[in-house]
């Protein structure tokens, strides 16, 4: 039998009633570390609740697997996790190939930092958009990037989940992840990250000296944030709720704001641009056409799109907004370059 | 004082430890169960834990939170919720209200159902997007459609709520919940969901007779899937560990596959249709206007647009790909109507 239990967030205290029992009764616990470190007191308190034999478990154990099925065959093995045990993939791997071995599996959750962190800045669950991790060794902040700028156009929040390397002793500051996004800022220019940005740094969640920090980017350049584990969280729109909760809960530098608001969406940003372009290139050659029924149609078709287009971004249809302005604009150059004037695409 | 204590996902075996020290010591505990109902039996393990006072608190009392934040300011109160406290927006607002009133306040997190589903689904935390709720009094479920839309062209899981009702012991039957969401797709025809899409029900998850049904909508439409609380998890793109975990953690009446190769975006539908569509009408008056400089730009000009429509969306860049083909298209039509051929807009 292999039993999946969570320690939950704040050490040896987080661990659910059930989970307790669980490993008090096992014939081995083996305990992770790897998704976040665990204090040297939290250790103790846990080996002092363990009747059976205790391991800490490397990465590489986990991920091989091998021992930890071998013993589950025959003995009552118990894999302990930081938080709720299958936010790591890694043990819903070793959960599916321990069913496929044949070997009773049983799952004790326990409290997550990713539900609890959002709590504890005040912010609404359901208002949490798609997650997204940044490590050193990443070569491009590019996918983050446009995670970050798909919440914030729908106007969800973002959690950022920084790199901690166990064996490495390795933790990426907050400061150091929130510099590579605006590096790649200055190549991808959808105003999506720069450092007038709200940003929300949530430290150690769970524990006594846990500390939620906020401002604009610019305001925590200097700032020491402490021990990990760190999580960086880009609000999307804030609801007055939110903006009071966080302010009560955390130490917040500037007075919170929604950073949805200058991240304007490709295809607003586009219809911002053509419609007036398009409307004046028409405006201009109109003369030139004067009764000429052929070629009146076209002016009137041109006219129509415009509008059509405008109607479109209002309804929410945006690419057939883009389409119409796109459309609207090929037939008024047409016409231009028919008489020789420069096009506006 | 006024301390927020999860109660997990379990009933009483799930509270963590500290939760339990933390109700066992308190003045007075109050239950919330509108978030989820509790058993009997768990309802008496956790009066039998409490030296105080345990008080039973409809949804209304904590909402308008006046007698609890007055009890607290004496006394040490606990509001006690199903899974981890501050998925409820009412329990940060009432913690927001606390600090304001200079109360005390202390939070101990636990399981939630949020993000224990989604492990014991065997899916991956981090391709979750954002979560919907659905309501039987809902005029439209248009709402949680899009959510769905923009979950599925990212790839992304949506985990769709239903409404449990505790005053009335209503909760929504997850087949009525499908059924409203396959009207609506009736309306708005984006290919979301139909009767050959894939869902998950997630029934009762963390109790003992917690159950994972999955298959096509059509397979499932007599299933009877038991007593609430249950959720809806529509799966997009999925890794293959994914799969093979589902299979075996649930029970799936068809092959799990991926819902979001249907849903196309709109982009994508748009330039599978109109880039042969102005391919073609180019090639129809290319001959019309053989050896006609001014027009031959034209000409030119649109090729290179179509071009660089479809380079575009190679680039994920979709908006410049529509605004090339509607130019494409308006320079081709321009050329079409002036030689009076029907335009192909």
């Amino acid at each position: 039998m292999l039993s999946f239990v969570g320690l939950g967030i704040s050490g040896f205290e987080s661990i659910p009633i059930e989970g307790l029992e669980t490993i008090s009764t096992a014939d081995i616990v083996y305990l992770e570390q790897f998704t976040s470190p665990i204090s040297e007191s939290d250790l103790k308190k846990i080996q002092d609740s363990i009747k059976g034999e205790f391991k800490l478990a490397k990465r590489w154990l986990v991920e091989d697997g091998n021992e930890i099925l071998e013993m589950s065959k025959e003995k009552n093995v118990v894999l302990l996790a930081y938080g709720d045990p299958y936010i790591a993939t890694t043990h819903i791997e070793l959960r599916a190939r321990a069913i496929e071995n044949k070997i009773k599996t049983h799952s004790i959750h326990a409290s997550s930092s990713l539900t609890s962190m959002i709590g504890e800045c005040g912010l609404h669950f359901y208002k949490i958009g798609r997650i997204a991790t940044i490590m050193s060794e990443m070569k491009s902040l590019t996918t983050p990037y446009y995670v970050i700028y798909k919440n914030l156009i729908e106007g969800n929040h973002t959690v950022l989940l920084l790199e901690y390397n166990q064996d490495k002793k390795f933790f990426l500051d907050p400061k150091d992840a929130l510099k590579g996004l605006l590096e790649t800022e200055q190549g991808q220019t959808r105003n999506v990250i720069t450092e007038s940005n709200y940003v929300i740094i949530a430290s150690r969640i769970g524990f006594k000296d846990q500390a939620i920090v906020c401002g604009k980017i610019s305001s925590l350049k200097e700032t020491d944030f402490g021990k990990p584990p760190h999580t960086i969280i880009i609000p999307g729109r804030l609801h007055f709720t939110e903006s009071d909760a966080l302010k009560l809960f955390g130490k917040c530098i500037d007075e919170p704001f929604d950073n949805s608001e200058k991240t304007e969406k490709i295809s607003n940003q586009m219809m911002k641009k053509y419609v007036p372009m398009v409307r004046e290139a028409l405006e201009e050659i109109e003369p030139l056409y004067k009764n000429q029924k052929e070629f009146e149609i076209i002016l009137d078709n041109a006219e129509r799109y415009i509008k059509d287009a405008e109607i479109f971004l209002g309804e929410g249809r945006d690419e057939n907004a883009i389409l119409s302005i796109g459309y609207a604009d090929g037939l008024v150059d047409a016409l231009r370059l028919a008489k020789g004037l420069e096009f506006k695409m």
